[in-house]
């Protein structure tokens, strides 16, 4: 009887309609203080009913590189660390900045830029870290935005990820 | 009389006034089936008046190649015809997108990133090749938008170009 | 009585109140002209209240350099210098098209690509000479937008700095 699961849609239906604060809250995700910039710039811009993220980089965690390039430093799983890490970030100065996350109306857009040796391929493998996240907290709808992955020669502090983002807030 | 040609106006205002999909038509340019995401992103995102499209690669040909780095492997002609094939791989996914091409009121941006080895310096010659495909299918005025044209350490798959882009859409 | 200024929070409230040109006046400010595009493509593009700029490098000057790699042809003080000639070529084309930069409401999002050794590090301390410039000429919170700050494989003529950037226009 594996196939039989009366309540799984009921439950999926629940899942749906949980907002993205439940999401976090269901799943144990903790997200880190929000980063302070670190150079001449801030953190999110609203304009419209558009968010713009600055780039940021990957939150410090426990067992996660926090520097070095990918494909020499970081293999793949370490690099995908890396980028979930750097969307905690991102998450963080969103709930900074509307004061819940359960105002952004979807992901618009993730620019993930790797720091990676030039013979290095697998970038989406990399930035699904953060793309996954977004996911699991908005859902797969509002969760999935736009997208390049892309290598980059270097990053500041040799971070091995440094991702930018667009989010549509709600009116 | 070699500069006599009374009929010129006359049919360059009839070319003006035909349509993306018109023109698509008339020059024989086909569209390659719409890419799918490698990964857990999704193509294309509307807000508002603003059509987003992720980061893609060159559409497959024959005669194109498909990988390596500009400067080494392709030269800025071989850059140039996988810059179009990029283009035409947006196009699908802005037709898919929005139904048809003559739904695009204007190329707004363009991020044009060329996989190149370092001492590379070419690269807007090389981006020109989705730019002039642009102005192909919407003409001088709609379809030239900002654009800027970047040299990458890497990227996905080792493709030699890859490139995003925002379009706006008529009401 | 280092400390006892009656004056300065009435100088300061003037100094805000300043408009983006007269800041350019008063600080001795001079844009250069607005650059052509090398390519296939406009320097700008308005959208709404978003005016999108393209990637431009930076204007010509004396004693700045305007080619070579940052961490190796160009120290971080050059580098800053590049971003800084950058920003005046952006503000140039921003005027251009909006007839003053009085009628820039903010900046929203700015994109600053260094061209620099694989192992460079500070590209923060490059971009903010851009940055800084803005600051300058918009003040603390309107000339703070989002920021990305990261390093190119290769830039178009081995530039230093290639920067892009959104404006938001006053309605």
């Amino acid at each position: 009887m594996d196939f039989f699961h009366p309540m799984k849609p009921i439950l999926l239906r629940m899942e749906k309609d949980m907002t993205p604060e439940e999401n976090l809250n269901r799943q144990h995700i903790t997200l880190p203080p929000p980063p302070k910039p670190v150079a001449n710039y801030v953190t999110s811009v609203r304009t419209g009913n558009l968010l713009f993220v600055s780039g940021h980089g990957p939150a410090p965690a426990e067992g996660v590189k926090g520097s070095g390039k990918v494909g020499k430093d970081l293999n793949v799983e370490e690099g995908y660390s890396s980028a979930r890490q750097t969307g905690l970030s991102i998450l963080a100065t969103v709930r900074a900045a509307l004061g819940s996350l359960d105002r952004v109306e979807r992901v618009v857009k993730v620019l993930g830029m790797v720091n990676a040796v030039p013979e290095f391929a697998d970038h989406p493998k990399v930035v699904n870290g953060c793309s996954d996240l977004f996911v699991q907290v908005f859902g797969e709808e509002k969760g999935r935005g736009t997208r390049s992955a892309v290598g980059m020669g270097s990053l500041p502090g040799n971070i091995p990820t440094e991702i930018e983002a667009i989010f549509q807030v709600k009116e």
